[in-house]
C-alpha cells in the first residue's frame, strides 16, 4: 500500500509516525514549505515534496492532513485522477472533497496532538467515512493497522464528536490554564492542584460525569458562588465563565431530573 | 489525641476513614441526623451523637466538616470551652470561628470527594491555618499523619485555591457531562472520548496547560468555530459556554504574549 501525506502539522506528523511504527511506509510527504516537509519526511524515511505536481500519481491513498480551511484548496490542486483521497478533519464534511475524485473519504483520528508528546495510537478512536463501501473497506483496513478503535461515522456524527472533544479536551485544558493563572497570582504553585486534576479525570473512567459532579454549583451553595464571583470581579473573562458554567451545572441537573 | 468530627457528608466521611487508616481513632461523630452519624461512626469504630450537647468536652480537636453555610451555626452550638476547633472549608475564612474558642483553625483537604470512590489521602494537599503558632503546630502534626502535602495558607490564598479547584475540577467534570450529552444525542458512546480525556489530563502532569492548548480557538479557526456554534444553536447554555471559552482561550493567549 503506497500512501502519500499532504501536510506537516501535528496531525500529519503523528499520523506519519504511527504509520511508520505500524510498519507501513509513507512514500511522500508534501508541504508548501519544503523544510517542513523534510522535517517530517526525514523522521519517517519518506520523500519530501513542496510542488504538489511532483506527487506520484500512482499511490493508493492520499491523506490530506492540513488545517480545515486549507482542505478544499489543497484537494483542488491535487491532480492524481480518481485515486482514493481522504481528509483528516472532524468538522469538515466528506462533501468538501466532491469533484476532486470519484473516490473520497475521511480518516479522523480523535486525539489532542501536541508535537512534543508521543501518543499510544492503538487506543485512539479513528472515525472513518467514504462514498462507497469499497472505499470504506480500504480505509478501514488502513485504519485497523493503527488503532483498535476504528468506527464508521457520518459527517454529522463526526462533527458532534469533534464538538464533544472541544468541550471535554480543549476547554478543560483551558480551565487548567485559568486555574494555574489564578494560583500564581496568589503565590501558589500549580502542583497543588495537579492531583485533583488527575483524580477528576480518573473518576469518569468508571462513572458517568453527571453522577460524580461536586462543587458549589451542584450543591446550590449560593453563598460560596457569590464569594467566588467577588474574588473574580476584576477578571471579566473568568467571572463570566464561572457564572455560565455554574448555571449550566444547575440546568443539566434539572434536565437529568427530567 | 482525641478527635471529634462534626458532620457526616463526603468530607466528614473521607476524613474519618483517612484518620482510621492512619491509625488515629475518632472518638465521636456528630450529625443532626442520628442515622447519618451512625452510618459513619459504625464504619470507623466511633460513637454516634445527634445532640451536640452530648459531645465530650475534653477532646483535643473538634473538626467541623459540614456545609459552608452551616459552619457558623454549628460552631456556635458547640459548647466545649476553649478547645481547638477547626473547619474544613476552602472558602470560609478562619474568622468564621471567631468568638467560638480561643483556639481555632482550618483543615482544608483539597479533593473531589465522591462517596463511592476511595482516594489516596497521602497525595491530597491539606491547607492549614490557625490563630496561633502553637495551634498551627498541633493541626500540622495531625495533618501530617494523613498527607505528605500539608501547606500553610492564609484564608485568601485558600479561597483562591478553592476557586482554582472549581475551575479545574468541578467545571471540567461538567464539560465531560455536556460532552456526553452531546454524544448521546448523536447516538455516540461516551467511551469514544474517554481516552482523549485521560490524555488531556495526563498531558499537564509534565507540561504547562497553556503550552499544550490545542483546538479551533487557539488556531483562531473561525470557520470551524462558526460551524460548531451552528450545531449548538438550539442549546443556548452550551452555545454560550462554547463562545465564552473560545474567546477566553484567545484572550489568555494574548495575555501570555504580553
Amino acid at each position: 500500500m503506497n500512501i502519500v501525506i499532504l501536510g506537516s502539522g501535528n496531525v500529519a506528523t503523528h499520523l506519519g509516525r504511527a504509520f511508520k511504527m505500524a510498519g507501513q511506509s509513507i512514500v511522500q510527504v508534501w508541504s508548501r514549505n519544503i523544510d517542513h516537509a523534510k522535517e517530517l519526511a526525514d523522521t519517517i524515511g519518506s520523500e519530501a515534496v513542496s510542488d504538489i505536481d511532483d506527487l506520484y500519481t500512482s499511490a493508493d491513498l492520499y491523506i490530506i492532513a492540513v488545517s480545515d480551511d486549507a482542505i478544499r484548496s489543497v484537494a483542488r490542486q491535487l491532480k492524481v485522477g480518481d485515486k482514493l483521497i481522504v481528509h483528516t478533519s472532524g468538522s469538515t464534511p466528506l462533501e468538501a472533497l466532491d469533484g476532486v475524485s470519484e473516490h473520497t473519504g475521511v480518516f479522523y483520528p480523535l486525539q489532542t496532538f501536541s508535537s512534543n508528546k508521543a501518543v499510544d495510537f492503538r487506543q485512539i478512536p479513528i472515525a472513518i467515512e467514504a462514498n462507497t463501501p469499497e472505499d470504506l473497506a480500504v480505509i478501514r483496513s488502513i485504519a485497523d493497522r493503527l488503532s483498535e478503535r476504528v468506527k464508521e461515522l457520518n459527517s454529522s456524527q463526526r462533527k458532534a464528536l469533534h464538538v464533544a472533544a472541544v468541550l471535554a479536551c480543549n476547554f478543560t485544558n483551558h480551565l487548567y490554564a485559568l486555574s494555574q493563572e489564578l494560583l500564581e497570582a496568589n503565590n501558589l504553585d500549580f502542583d497543588l492542584i495537579r492531583p485533583l486534576i488527575a483524580e477528576t479525570a480518573g473518576k469518569i473512567n468508571l462513572n458517568e460525569p453527571k453522577a460524580v459532579q461536586t462543587g458549589p454549583a451542584i450543591r446550590n451553595d449560593r453563598g460560596i458562588i457569590k464569594s467566588h464571583l467577588e474574588m473574580l470581579k476584576d477578571q471579566p473573562d473568568v467571572y463570566e465563565i464561572y457564572e455560565k458554567l455554574s448555571q449550566s451545572i444547575v440546568n443539566l441537573h434539572k434536565r437529568s431530573q427530567g
